[in-house]
């Protein structure tokens, strides 16, 4: 039996790591780090001084792993789908090695385990052919490191809040019934392709890290600096996530 | 010049709270803790029981005062209005009466400051009458809370997710282009009043404290659970915060 930890660990900021995932991160036996791309630099990097920070006395065994990537090329649901699975076989080898006789497993994911990431969906796979108990530990999502750094509210008051990705907005335009869109996983700024008028955006490359970059106003003004403030940053660290907030200008 | 930190704390779990929120705790010279209606003798008590646990040494000032109540009758959003109107008088005296010099004040804020929380819009109002700076600190939200303690994902693969009140759910309906809907604010089971063909629930009562309540399901199948689960829960402690996700089965 492998109980497997998912710990959301925030979007980069060491000391927005909970006491929970901390606790977590000390109780698990080994801790999956995953490299893929880029993130070899960035991101694995930031999983290792997380828990080079958090870490007591001996702690977990750290065991790094290189992840597949996604063929980006077909269809994208059913290239997710493949790449899923491709993860799950991986995953599942790296938990037999690491822990042939059972124990625990913690495997740290940027932002909260719930949004947008696959590793939640991963897990499910792996309890179809291993006895495997999943635990989530809740983190700071991009989403509240995008507004806190803005210092703005997510919704108006009382209204909906739409979180949407960059390849919908760009396929499907402004979604029906919300006045805040909050985007994600946008590779390609998408935002230049909706009409600008009376729409503010709060974009934030790095959101929560030393990096982090912040630049607000109305789309039709701001949008072209953030254009190149994203080239330029992605060009500098060979990697960017960013998010943004879009908002209908109401009242 | 006072410097006003709206921190988050998470939705109750005293480990919900970052290693950030945890030094600006320490860091300000005093913090305000607001008492509401039922929130006396609950809430209000957690935000005491989480200072206890963080504060170092002599720490900064704990001040309780008293929130005004809404008034429940007439429009809505002119209600909300006034009301935040009428918590800004009474931050601007309790903060003038803390900080006669000027200095740092703390304002513990349930999960995040940024969802469905009025302390931004209230620190709008009273930049607009002294030298005020704001800064926010991220808090688990209430939807990672609900989230982690089903062990699901909030989005579907690459699809929004609309986050919205029960007011709204139970005035509009089903809100257009989101198959995943995130509720809050619902003090009279809104999901009472969709048509539940094909729609599963995920709902926690009191997410992330130590009286979690969980219950998930298709919707036609657990609603009347629900409504009473959730009425046994408010008798009992005397207030209840819930939150759910609804989700239009798919595939």
């Amino acid at each position: 039996m492998i109980a497997l930890s998912l710990i959301g660990i925030g979007t980069g900021n060491p000391d927005h790591v909970t006491r929970q995932a901390v606790d977590e991160i000390n109780a698990v036996d080994v801790i999956l780090i995953p490299r893929k791309g880029p993130e070899k630099d960035g991101l694995a990097h930031l999983r290792r001084e997380i828990c080079a920070r958090v870490l007591r006395g001996p702690g977990p065994a750290l065991r790094e792993f290189d992840l597949p990537r996604r063929d980006g090329s077909g269809d994208y649901r059913a290239g997710v789908d493949a790449w899923h699975d491709a993860i799950a076989e991986v995953w599942a080898a790296e938990l037999a090695a690491a822990l042939p006789r059972g124990g625990r497993a913690g495997f740290l994911v940027w932002g909260d385990p719930a949004l947008y990431d696959s590793s939640l969906r991963i897990a499910e796979r792996l309890r179809a052919r291993m006895r495997l108990e999943v635990r989530v530990i809740p983190g700071i999502t991009a989403i509240a490191a995008l507004t806190a750094g803005h210092a703005i509210p997510l919704n108006t008051i009382a209204a909906p809040v739409t979180i949407t990705t960059g390849r919908r907005l760009r396929a499907a335009g402004w979604p029906p019934g919300s006045d805040t869109l909050v985007v994600m996983l946008d590779g390609s700024n998408a935002f230049q392709h909706i009409d600008s008028e009376g729409i503010s955006i709060w974009w934030s490359g790095y959101a929560g890290m030393a990096e982090e970059l912040r630049i607000a106003g109305p789309l039709a003004e701001v949008a072209s600096e953030i254009v190149a403030a994203r080239a330029l940053a992605r060009a500098r660290h060979g990697w960017i996530m960013d998010i943004y907030l879009l908002r209908r200008d109401c009242d």
